[in-house]
């Protein structure tokens, strides 16, 4: 943590500048305000969990009504050609390269985060054969890490985890892929994917960044990184919907070489020609595997008209403002009763989270919902809050401290209903 | 071919009971009509193309507008509890299960058939150490081939596919895993699964049933078989909208010791404890990888009610009404025009599909759908028509066969328009 940043909160809390009129001012000067009308959110709710599960783009329900309806129910078979839906893994991939500094033909949309990340892990294996690692960090999602053992296993090489302020120390010429998530799902901790990704490369090996919590979270440099692989999700900030298909970027200069195992016949040069011998498509099209998911597609595509115009450095910036001003407030309005931060006060090194921890955290935060405020815990400790700068203001963040604090002055989270666990994803 | 069931469709043919009026009379008796209620159907189509991509069923729309403008829009992330999707695979699964002779905690909905197949062949791999073998059949639907080979090289075992004649005799010792595809999707015809699968055992191979043709198309005893495993796909004859998530049935007998490859957290026995580690859940949900493709389960869920209290005994008997009647009209109409029958005229090897053959096929294919018949076309010269006994009917057949016979008789088809492909899925 840097004590600079925390003098900086601490100064703005003393000066008093922290009011609900002060939020106001904030969100009357906001370049992105507009945006909020691009979703619908329901009445009465402060959602904060946008890094689980997006909130509903107002594109989405007459787009699906017109894809079910009439491409499905009237168009049948036909509108695989009439309706475009073949191209759409691959025109919603270029939507979204748009977002993560690619170019449109890197990136496709296809499967799931974790059978993107299998995939890419032994196509990257295969690239750096006699090499014995996959390094990851010990604090990653743990699809990733269970990803990567499977994989580890099946290969015959070793997984690695190390500590994350070890990864650089750790790469040398036995590990073949480096995995990393690009922002930590749990503190919101980001990584440098240049500096770590050039390292990488000095010792040969190949990276594959999770950009989870960064796509349609923050703007992020694939090509100026001159990263090789990424995979990503598309029902966090990038709000397609419960379960939306993930997209998967491979570097131009990687496609040609690419030999992903899951050979399926959409990943085909020709898969209408029926043939019986695999040869892969072409560029990114080789990722495919089975018949794409279109409902998923469907509502994605909707989704992403949500960032239509958005300048992603207002985007950040907005974001920053948001994440920042939580965490002044929490200093301001939360002392002593018992929270820590697990996120760094340092922008530079923050996603779009803040993530507080407390003992009690998952019956705070059950708390919470009771009254409208939406996070999400983690275990064992940590108090989960995302901030999607398209639909959130600086008013929503003053409310929810304010109801944060009045569960903790009121102990309302101290009853048996709230302290009684349920999976939350 | 049977020639006793050549005579007999001749003898139809000639009796003259063919007819429009014949064709309603069926109709007027069939136990199934009402079912067609249960699909909404555009107007001037006769739909043959089932088989590819399922009519949409009547229920679909008002809960994908329920799914996504309350639980996802209002409900936000609660709804993966207090909407029930966290359960949706099993729930999902265990419909399906009825259709297929599982019970129902052997069934389970997620990703798409080619990453399924790939799952349970190295699972199948794994179970049979040694074994150098995975066999299957040079006519197989191609995905299921290039899967085949794909894991075959990723694992250092052969592939070896056979004439679909040749597999009783290609099972031997060194065999670790047979996949097959129960009714082929060129020709319609059926695997004999209780002996093949008998024999493979014998030898000490296990079996992969593709029930992606199979699957709400004809009942199926997975379980009086003895089946090992099962992948089948969600958007042929279950209706469950394009690229709808697929399904892996794992015998109860087999899940305690399937390991499969992709280990993502929602395969995890402790998904939301967010440990390091992988432990597979018990039971079925290991074939879980990752968040659950939500927005195609809902429509597949939908979808499914169609099959409410269907007698699958008498699915299957109308389904043979309507192919062994499309055969007879074929043989009466439309002999002198070129065609061939690529499916067998026995009625116990017989899908739910009859497929033609003629060298003209694309184009004739392109021409009854300009008619609004609705088949599909597969190289090299195949013309295919699912029949779908819960939303056809015999006069459907009879206008559809009237249309093609009006087709050949013009030479509709002879035209540039017709005769530039596109692919079909």
């Amino acid at each position: 943590m840097s004590s600079n940043h925390r003098t900086e909160s601490q100064a703005l809390a003393q000066a008093d500048l922290l009011s609900r009129e002060h939020c106001l001012q904030l969100d009357a000067q906001d370049p992105l305000a507009a945006c909020r009308e691009r979703f619908t959110l329901p009445a009465g709710v402060i959602y904060l969990d946008g890094n689980s599960l997006g909130a509903m783009p107002a594109a989405v329900p007459a787009r699906m009504r017109q894809a079910i309806e009439q491409e499905w129910a009237v168009g049948l078979i036909r509108s695989w050609n009439d309706a475009d839906w073949y191209p759409a893994p691959q025109r919603v991939g270029a939507r979204i390269a748009e977002l993560i500094g690619a170019s449109g033909s890197e990136v496709i949309v296809a499967d799931s985060t974790s059978v993107n990340l299998f995939k890419l892990l032994v196509a990257a294996l295969r690239m750096r054969p006699g090499r014995q690692t996959i390094l990851g960090e010990n604090g990653n999602f743990p699809t990733d890490a269970y990803v990567a053992a499977g994989v580890a296993e099946l290969t015959g090489v070793q997984h690695r985890a190390v500590a994350p302020d070890e990864v650089l120390a750790a790469l040398n010429e036995d590990v073949a892929v480096l995995t990393l998530t690009h922002v930590n799902y749990k503190s919101g901790q980001v990584y440098d994917m240049a500096a770590i990704t050039r390292r990488a490369h000095e010792v040969g090996a190949l990276v594959i960044w999770d950009l989870a919590h960064t796509a349609g979270a923050m703007p992020c440099e694939l090509n100026a990184c001159e990263a090789d692989f990424a995979v990503g999700c598309g029902y966090k900030y990038l709000n397609g919907g419960p379960g939306a298909p993930s997209f998967a970027f491979v570097a131009t200069r990687h496609q040609a070489a690419l030999r992903q195992p899951i050979t399926g016949w959409h990943g085909h040069a020709t898969p209408f020609a029926f043939g019986q011998t695999y040869t892969p498509a072409p560029g990114i099209d080789r990722m495919l595997v089975g018949t794409a998911p279109q409902m998923g597609l469907f509502s994605l595509e909707a989704a992403l008209s949500a960032f239509d115009d958005v300048d992603l450095q207002q985007l950040r910036a907005k974001s920053l403002s948001l994440t920042s001003l939580f965490i002044a407030l929490v200093d301001q309005q939360l002392s002593g009763h018992g929270f820590g931060l697990a996120t760094p006060r340092n922008p530079a090194l923050r996603g779009s989270q803040v993530s507080l921890t407390h003992e009690q955290g998952y019956a705070i935060v059950q708390a919470l919902i009771a009254r409208g405020v939406i996070g999400d815990f983690r275990a064992p400790d940590i108090l989960r809050f995302g901030f999607a700068a398209l639909y959130l203001s600086h008013a929503d963040v003053w409310d929810a401290v304010t109801t944060l604090k009045d569960v903790m002055d009121r102990r309302s989270w101290a009853t048996p209903e709230f302290m009684a666990r349920k999976a939350v994803t």
